[in-house]
């Protein structure tokens, strides 16, 4: 087999046997691929695309690349639901799903052991955020976070580099070529993660617009449907929710900033779109895994986690199990506190009609909070605070968003994007939920 | 600018401005983009094509990427006709119309300083047919070339690596990347280096058939007028005859027995399909440069140049103007000879359907006259001579084809496919013209 005729092969529109794909992943992990081999046919498969059989096969040798964890300990543990369920997004701005869904599934007879990935360009990470608790460790390797996830119901460590290697190498490459937007090509690249991660059972968090990498709720729903086909065919389960990524998720935007919003959650102080869409990601798993036999009964059963102080009481549980300071539960005066904070105030009265999720992300990232390379440092204290969010009204003068930095400088250029962001307007918004479909 | 931005634009089937172009050129000789990125571009390219406008830029930049031919002096010499004419064929077997058209438009007035390339594949090239001769060398500065021109009105020297530099990394490139079959890369790849050698006017052969690397006359058209357009746009007149390359041309395909057939083509005998191309051909040329005022004239030009001697005679003058031992012309022993020789025999009688060009091709390189990679050694004297061609009436038993080579081997091999490529039939075929159309 030669690599030049699989380019040729594909750039005709066949379709690739399990062999030939088998190869090419073969031929990137050992080398014997040459860069300028591979990104042609990337672009080739941009073109030509992929059918569900190709992709699956694709998904797989990528999982076979590298190291695939075993959380069966986990899925037979005594007090836990036989599953190993996991959740995935797509990445968005503001969106802490991930730090809220954990400790309530956990508390609510889910275990779970996750891995997540740190942030990049305009989205932020889960690790990013959870390092910016004071002492918080992420680098488990996974004796580690089994043991944990027994000792405790849950635990979250930052991806490994040996999960899905050859993943790595393709989107390192796609990254350079413009052949990041393949559909098949982002599908298999979540799910061979997701499964190498040891998951049965994905819920998917799939986003569409201004601050999402995808920006029609049609494109959103294609992925997701590839991702759940995908996984079927290897033998897994999974869910996805397909949801606006218009405007930031809750109030907070940043990394300390977030973790204080949803711990906020878990006392019962909720946005309506944070609610909205913890309680559908939350009650699909408790009805995947057996836990409830319907959408109202998982709905009560995560009331009563949040309503009891359950749920807060893991995410405690989860900071103190890896080395962090769990009195930040109740004392937001124990992150790292920002030296600079400048308030946005009102020109105008009248509602929020749109607070742009991208220009928010660029404001958030000018602030120090976010990363252009993998190399950059983040400031966990910096981030932005939405006083008032989308149907809120708000009088002249009144303050509509609060900025976080540890420099007057950065406040400045941030504050221009984020006013840019924010449009007001005399009449009151069309309110419609925040999820489009379910898939 | 950044060159994954401009793979993005193509990606999208937009066109490229002159100065993306150029940058995508320079980017690629001074080595700052990645071949990776190349390659994704140039599949890009394959998918969404180039305007005539970008393809008439960028054969301009690689042009430019290398040495530029001055060949005024030629032009502008007392004997000469004013214009600087050349010629070039896509590729094709037994294709010597090279070796006859060069000294017969220099004996009607045209002088030529001609740069050719070598064989590979299955295609032979002129300086290897040339370098048959005992004692020719092809490795002529441009000082050279002229000087020769203005004494004998006739060289022929051998393609440096300083014309178009930028095509040979992209060929290179395209090669391994299954890219070389986009029209506005050939069109560009070929009219960059006629204009680079410092030609006006080009009289095209664009071959089509099983020898040739388009198969369809459809096919070869299309690459003609892009051909003819681009040159049009960068301000010189091409012509394109578009030819069928389904049979060798001619009886002979190899190297030294290539440059007997021209010899004997200059001495009158000729086959038909020779005739009609180099007639046409040279007829094309002398009237464009103002040497004939229709076909007709030109045709009784090209008759009295070859009655009188005087084309020969223009060859002889090649051959010891380049150091070669003129006396070949007259005495075929002076070439290297071949060790064995082997007839193949008709095993039925009849017409003779087809000889196809692509077997015979293989069948000659396998007897040691072409090259597989260019590191490859040739043997000059190795070659078939076609003892009935298409359409010639055969009696079992008498001999259709003869081959040469310096091994038994060989011949065994090279037998094989040369007796697959032979059919005879029992009807008389068809006969058509060669020459598709002229563009």
């Amino acid at each position: 087999m030669r690599f030049v005729d699989l380019i040729e092969k594909k750039k005709k529109g066949l379709e690739h046997t399990k062999e030939e794909i088998q190869f090419i992943i073969d031929s990137i992990m050992n080398n014997s691929a040459e860069d300028y081999q591979v990104s042609a046919w990337l672009m080739a498969v941009y073109f030509q695309g992929m059918t569900l059989d190709e992709t699956a096969n694709l998904t797989q040798a990528i999982i076979n690349s590298g190291e695939v964890i075993d959380l069966s300990p986990i899925r037979n543990m005594n007090n836990g639901c036989g599953h190993i369920a996991d959740k995935h997004s797509t990445g968005g701005v503001g969106d802490k799903i991930t730090l809220i869904l954990i400790p309530l599934l956990a508390s609510c007879g889910v275990p779970i052991a996750k891995l997540s990935g740190r942030g990049l360009g305009h989205t932020g990470g889960t690790i990013d955020k959870l390092e910016s608790i004071p002492g918080f460790k992420t680098d488990l390797d996974i004796e580690e976070l089994i043991k944990k996830v027994k000792d405790t119901g849950l635990a979250i460590g930052a991806q490994t580099k040996r999960l899905t290697p050859a993943d790595g190498k393709l989107y390192a490459l796609r990254d350079v070529t413009a052949t990041v937007d393949a559909i098949p090509l982002i599908a298999s690249s979540v799910v061979s993660k997701k499964i190498a991660s040891g998951a049965d059972y994905v819920v998917l968090d799939v986003k569409y617009g201004s601050g999402a990498f995808l920006k029609t709720p049609e494109e959103a729903c294609e992925l997701a449907q590839w991702m759940v086909n995908i996984a079927a065919k290897l033998g897994k389960k999974f869910h996805a929710v397909i949801t606006s990524m218009e405007q930031p998720l809750g109030r907070a935007v940043g990394n300390a900033i977030e973790v204080i919003e949803s711990i906020e959650f878990l006392k019962g102080n909720m946005t309506a779109d944070i609610k909205e869409l913890t309680y559908q990601m939350s009650a699909l798993t408790l009805c995947e895994v057996g836990l409830a036999q319907n959408q109202e009964e998982a709905y009560s059963k995560i009331n009563e986690a949040i309503t009891s102080g359950r749920a807060l009481e893991y995410f405690k549980r989860l900071i103190q199990s890896q080395g962090g300071n769990p009195f930040v539960v109740d004392n937001y005066r124990l992150f790292t506190q920002p030296s600079y904070a400048f308030q946005i105030k009102a020109e105008k009265e009248g509602f929020i009609q749109n607070i742009d999720a991208y220009k928010t992300a660029y404001a958030c990232k000018l602030l120090g909070a976010g990363r252009e390379r993998k190399s950059d440092d983040i400031d966990y204290s910096a981030g932005i605070y939405l006083n008032k969010i989308f149907g809120e009204y708000v009088h002249t003068g009144e303050v509509v968003a609060t900025l976080y930095a540890n420099n007057q400088e950065k406040i400045d250029s941030a504050c221009e994007y984020l006013k840019e962001a924010i449009t007001i307007e005399h009449y009151e918004p069309n309110r419609s939920s925040m999820i489009y479909c379910i898939i």
